[in-house]
């Protein structure tokens, strides 16, 4: 993820500014668009073939929202630009995947870009894809780079007219889709969450190496998210102090309330990687302990023999003068000399605390 | 606790903005009312069946506080919102029981909501509940989740007439109900404090595995209590700022007082904190002491008995011709040599610092 | 110190703000009242038996310095109060002895608290003790919880008419004990350098793990002095920068020099702790090294006589035919091979560098 | 390159400032000149052998990049200061290779100095070279020290008309520099990012303690290139915010560009330096589990034959009176019950999780 | 130099502010007074006996700096401080070597004080001495404690008329004393970063203890110098913002440049930390490396010969019935199995790479 960051980066050395290239993986051969337009009264649907038809529907008494579903077409995107008088530098941001969350207000449109997530059940990893929104007058256009989103609840929500957005303007519709997008983190987190939780309760139980490499990854993966989510703080915060005319004023208390979801992502996340630091600490105190109680028996076993094997060796020796040799009850007391150091030796320990 | 905060968010996806759902536990079946209502003669406490009964006792010559109990009831909550003209995303927030605390402005009524802390003796931890509340023209209404609060001793005090309470308006009752909110973290942190202070006797004298699960446990639960008072500065520095018809400036230097009171809150927490940090070297150097001791030791009576197990050795070959063992003196010869070598290698040891 | 805190706050609760209840040590059965009024020609000293008494003699010609000890006596607190007009959330202040250092204004005064700082040489650790001072129109009056303070060398100063003191007005008077309880922190400051120098020779001549304890102690002793320190760079800047009609221009410089000595007191406390933290390095690090030099060598000896007494357990095998037993030279051919053997492995460690 | 700084410093000492003497390495003999000049139709490209020569063709009716390489040759820079009315301590500045990045807006031109970067494919690490800018009212002058740049790419966009840098003035000329230098960071870190992942996967595969000095050497690297771009963020911001007559309006949104990428450069070195420290937790663990395996296996082969050996040793001495050595199955009844104690402790270690 | 600071304040205790007590190192029993008037076309230099006879030469149409050396002579101080209308706290000041770099402005004068720096070639550490400047109308005093000082270069300078010196006012030599002590922190810090290198190329080659008693106390070094440098962003920052009639506005430029200098050198100091920090890491990687090798392969050869030394002893029991003893091939049977085992161990340590 880092790599395919840099990577776009790099690509773009060396062009001029504003040009046009897409940094990103190529998802789809050809752009997918879709289109819903929608008043109080009236809702439709539709998946034109191109730019133009779309633009077609797209009349100023409706609200529209156009989605563009893969951003290898960038003739496509150049009309969309040309169109709506967008300028280069968010055309180029659009195409370049490695972007920053931020917004941009220019005076025919508001600019503003995300990261999408998703929690991958299979790879127990999140799944990061950008989306940009473009605010015009009365339309939303949402880029995505691949198929599949999180909106569809939204889609429906506007198909059965129900809440509030059919009776509102483009910008609760941008709210709206902004709201669900950010709600997904919180789906996304709590699903963090219960690996962490799972982590804990296995390093609780049986820390092992393969766990720490587990814990190593989730650490990453949380700097990622870090640095997608810390920005919003700001990028939202734009939103509601300066002032833009696509931005009505009853809008403020929701975009305080995507603020608030904002910070409390961000705390959630800084929480999460206090927890994986202090489980850290907590897997390296608990294989010390292990390896301490190890090491302790073991050595423990070795120094109670190692002075009774000497003794051993000394009646082994084959000095012709050894008057305890001859003794008929010399074998059995040294056998209990023997095992009289053993037991006092594990005494020993014992009130010391080492066994 | 974590995962109920995150999937309290979770639920909420996919509903439009405003939807009225509980997001938390379910303590009780039905919501409990009660309503207080005095001025600076009359006072009179009910516990009414319905919010049309309740709201029928709410006149504007007394101020009045509505506590509502359990918050499955989105119907009880939908009809107070209509009543009193509060903000759907108000609600919304009322019934989330994963709030930041926070202040929130509106024309009509201000919002705040914060954590109620009580230390749970039997779990030794501490119990954590939303309290949510608006303050109105003369009207203050409380939003709990479970039953048992820690309110009594305002609810004593306003009916005995006792302190200013009974001689001032709404808000000066809705800053005694979060005061004496407040002066519960004190309680708790005490207890808090018993437990580091005890847990640290512990460690000194007998450290142990289970003591860093225990201080694993109270980071965290630190880490959880940092997260809930944190905001606290900013929500009351808020109060203290912005100006609101409901707040009077008589009540200037009671928010200045609350304001104190939470950055020694917060102050405290960080103090423990540090203090726990501060343990878990404590423990860590401990443990590698006495495990050095043990080591030290046991590694030197190896040592000592190593080469005499040699000299034993040597003498227990069977060469044919080896003179010294047909001296008569050699076998007490080498005894004494044994016990030379170990008294001078314990005497090296010694001077050494390693016994 | 922190338990004490903790349960001043704790009793409190469930209490109205503003009750007066002394929240600290019982240190006197009743207040002890000292009285210095002077000008610039006249002075006098007395130690009235009431409240009542000492206000006949702070006439508005001359400044006053009423100082008041031992906090129990409520009723007096109270007599004060009314007769300054001052707020009860101030009163409630000076009776809670875990108050937070700040300055506080109020039309009729200005309300000043911070801990005066002793080192106490038998102990080898600080002496904290709360000190409030009000500042009235023509007065100053201190309030501390137990007889002794640092105070004696101004009152001095005033008495002799030394200095400036005597020929200006009562906010001089205020700086002048403020001063001269910050200079106090400068000489304990200095005992606890030298403290910390002590335990640095210590460690580095022999760490021993009494040795940690006290660093730990000391460690935690800066902790609460950075607590209660902190704070004190907000609570003087305030007074700079905000204008109080008691509080003269002429003061702005000195004014000015005791936030330099706040800010420096506050430097030489983070520099203790950075001293500090670098000690259990040098300890830590000076442990492991003692460590290491002992396993090491026992190791080596283990090591050279382990192969040794494997051959000595070889040629005291009973086999028949074992050749080497009948020759007349084996016996020594074998002493000398273990001696090469011996030399060998210790030349080898020698050159790795492992003895 | 830290005593490259430093020097450079150290050399100034004791002469006036504004004394222009080159603090760098010396690459060249003589100081190179490189010119371009166009507006929208017209395009040249000279190598003028003197400042006199090139400061002819710099029209005010063309844009003129005048380039200069090697910065011995002080009497040069004097003309360009002298003819250009540049201030002595910029012509010090920029002949003094340790600068920080930072931007100085004067009446007559704007200064403008930031590292190069370059990736060195041969050494795996950065080449760091200073570059500074002079924007004029329709020139920018660039320094450089060594030959060599990265700026081929803009002059051919030049040369070709592509873009829209030949039909604007002289500040989109400046952003374009500034803009592919900085990009060039990008490629560069890229190439960091590869080399940080390669670490990674030999530290997982195979620990050893040539990667910690590698990974000390990239830690070090990142943290001088940290210090050559955490001034870059205040350094575009103030070319944002201040106005100044030779940037027009219309680069807001070019510098808010840069602004994005040079956050975004910050952003991707913080990163690296928590994916470094983690990786250095990553070694360390994994190192200490290897040699915990290593340790636990060799003491329990130890911990098993010591109690043998003993047993060996007892029927190995030579006491008359041994019943047991004259039964004809002790022997093998010896070696059982030594095969059964070997047995029965590895079966207890294995249950002990030890093995 | 820390005992030195806290006892300076410590004797001031107790003393009314503004007394003039030398609170530093007595350096030389009388004061040294240097003074050098000078103005575009003339130039003095003057060793006056008294300051008497020094005021005489300060006339108003020339630049005059007097230097005073020996901070003992109260007396002369205050002859001082009454002819040039010092104020009583900054003479206190001048006098305690203890104090934080600050500028304060007063209506008469800018007071200045910042620490001197001079690398110790012997001791291999810092000298650090405090210097106090007064800026007035039309001269500069500085007050410095020991004799010699860094200033040399900057006399020479004025007395042959180099530079800008000559042609410019008081502020102008005000800014060339800072400049010139300023430029020897580079000076010093470069010697700084020379033993910090080769410290590093002593960890890598052979680290020993002696080398983190060094760290430790290059560690220590900076930690005050870090103090002493990080106030001087403000104070010089404080001289760009505020403005006073004895500061004319072309000084801009140069106090620009001083305060970039002053962040260049708090960077350095900063980079110097982590640089340290890292050593130790690297310290203790090397140190565990080197015992973990050691370590290794003593246990190796402890665990080869433990098991070969069981099978000599079972050959060395005496029972009757050992039927191997009496076969001839046994002995070296034995022999070659005692070969097998060990060769078989060392390859089996060697694939698993524990050798």
């Amino acid at each position: 993820m880092l790599k395919k960051l840099m990577s776009s980066y790099a690509k773009r050395v060396a062009l001029p500014p504003g040009t046009l290239v897409h940094l990103g993986e190529r998802a789809l051969d050809v752009a997918l668009l879709s289109l819903i337009v929608y008043d109080k009264d009236t809702h439709a649907q539709y998946e034109p073939a191109s730019f133009d038809e779309a633009f077609g529907y797209m009349t100023p008494e409706v609200v529209s929202w156009l989605n563009i579903t893969g951003l290898h077409d960038t003739a496509l995107l150049e009309a969309v630009g040309k169109t709506f008088d967008i300028h280069p530098l968010t055309l180029e941001d659009i195409l370049n995947a490695g972007q920053r969350p931020k917004t941009e207000f220019f005076p025919e449109y508001v600019f503003f870009v995300l990261k999408m997530i998703r929690y991958d059940d299979r790879a127990h990893s999140l799944d990061i894809e950008q989306v940009s929104l473009i605010l015009g007058k009365n339309f939303v256009i949402t880029f995505q780079e691949r198929p599949g989103d999180v909106m569809d609840a939204l889609r429906d929500r506007i198909a059965r007219g129900k809440g509030r957005v059919r009776r509102r303007g483009a910008d609760y519709l941008f709210y709206s889709i902004v709201d669900i997008i950010i709600d997904h983190y919180f789906t996304s987190l709590e699903r963090v969450g219960d690996d962490i939780e799972l982590l804990e309760t296995q390093i609780l139980e049986a820390p092992s190496a393969a766990l720490t490499t587990e814990l190593h990854r989730m650490k990453r993966e949380l700097l990622f998210l870090r640095k997608a989510t810390w920005p919003m703080r700001e990028q939202i915060m734009s939103l509601l102090r300066e002032e833009h005319p696509h931005i009505t004023e009853d809008s403020a208390p929701y975009l305080r309330d995507l603020y608030d979801h904002t910070i409390q992502i961000i705390d959630t996340i800084e929480t999460f990687r206090d927890m994986l630091a202090g489980l850290l600490d907590v897997y390296l105190s608990s294989v010390s302990n292990r390896m301490n109680d190890v090491m302790k028996v073991l050595t423990v076993i070795a120094t109670i023999f190692i002075p009774l094997t000497f003794i051993a060796g000394v009646y082994g020796m084959n000095f012709e003068y050894m008057p305890e040799l001859h003794q008929p009850f010399a074998y059995p007391a040294v056998l209990v000399l023997c095992a009289l150091i053993a037991v006092g030796m594990v005494m020993y320990f014992k009130r010391k605390g080492w066994l």
